[in-house]
């Protein structure tokens, strides 16, 4: 895996554990729903992943969209699966999600350089 | 069908005429797109349709949601991954979704309501 | 208190009830947190409100800004404090929040209209 | 004019002066760049409300957006400027403008109808 | 005070006086707004700098974010006050607002270390 | 021109060039508006880069805003016009977007300094 995925994991443990480290109830439960919205239900993880990834790009969020991609990659996401869901996420979402795209798309690259 | 759902179709596509209308090379292409995106693919329509709704739920579009929530049902989406859909982009998007997602589950009921 | 408050409270509260009545796990957990969020901690339930209205305005929501411009009523804010709230969140979010404004002004004088 | 303009007009100009007489001085301040930002400078007024119709598209206002319709109107704005800003507007901001531009269109139409 | 902090200051005033510099009357007096409406009202400095913070965060805007969180720190709001604002930002703008609260906290951490 | 607006496009380009080649027929074709609408039209392409500008400024983009910096230099935007546009797009989008009219102002200022 990439240097700069493996920085990102550790930053993001790191600044997670500060906030919950606070003791703020509300923010932890949060933080709670957070994560189990992403377990298999009646969906299965896989397309819930494409969905964080999908509300992130209209959102343009750089770093949701990192770790949805890292989480894609991670569930087997095919290419084509990927495009598809850039494909919509940018005809919603308009040209103003492009930068968010073209950052999206070199993180899946370095993802799958090494396979 | 309930008369609401028939009002808002024949609103919107004698709308929607009214701009392919004017003839702007540009907006016409943008529809036609628009259109290409979710048809099937990598992925299936179904799954392209919930993208479709959680990108609309977050960005909170009454009427693209209105026109996904249809659109599920027609794909006979399922309940369990209805709310499925509805719970990631909550988490998302925020309480400043609840609005929406009120008139979502309303038209999702009414949807299903003569079954 | 004004028939539209009185409406909104009652579309409101039975909306809310068909969507916990969904029975989602994640759905039910994020609107304890929605409540818990605005109850009296380090600050008050008045500032906590303050805050919802802000947030809500310039992210332009009018139901949410109405659900808060009522529970500001409710804990006595001051014409003062409501105006120089409404003040941040318009030079913070811009004139595209006008017309929520207007629309949030005119509830708060209807809510104060038989004192 | 068509009445839905007319009466646009009059419960804009009530409710602003409704905001305006709280005598709040920023907000006041505020509505007095609001109004100067649209007059003939370096760009002249038509550009400038061509200006504010794209701004108020893509991040989605109807009032806004009906409000710079009027405008673009009453400057002589061709339908081609017209349909060449919409053109920008849907492709920086996505279809989840559509329903605006639905909107924006049928205004256009109207305020032509008796041409 | 951390090197960050004083960097991030000396960058936002270098670059808001050459903004200033260019002497458009419209964008002087949004600035002298912008000042004018955190200064103690009927609201406290306090109170509002928290308006800021709140709308800051569910807006996204890390420079905004940070802004406030110094300003917050200045005003000595205390720690609970601060997650209390963090924690309605959270719900109100949902997950995607976490990385902004990372680094509202990596730096509220900052602020206080030499105490 | 500046090292950094070199570095800029050169980024740009390479990125563009790795999503298209991802031969996606939906990503391409809207590659392909992007590019045809703020060609001359019924508008000059002078006015449909300001229009950008503006769209961009509000949506808070800042790759966006560098890109149609870049381009309005190249039409040769006069600085009044740059200015005016800041101005529309400050009052409509608020104080959120003072950080981007930063970094858009100090962008100008270098694309200038050898002139």
């Amino acid at each position: 895996m990439s240097d700069r995925v493996e920085k990102f994991r550790k930053e993001r443990e790191a600044l997670n554990k500060a906030i919950l480290d606070r003791d703020n109830i509300n923010i932890k439960r949060f933080f709670g729903i957070d994560s189990a919205v992403y377990r298999e239900g009646a969906l299965d993880t896989k397309t819930k992943e494409l969905l964080g990834l999908a509300a992130s790009t209209v959102l343009r969020c750089d770093d949701c969209i990192t770790y949805h991609v890292i989480r894609c990659a991670e569930e087997r996401v095919a290419d084509g699966e990927f495009d598809d869901t850039m494909a919509v996420a940018l005809v919603v979402g308009g040209s103003i999600t492009i930068p968010h795209l073209r950052r999206a798309y070199r993180l899946w690259s370095e993802l799958h350089s090494d396979e």
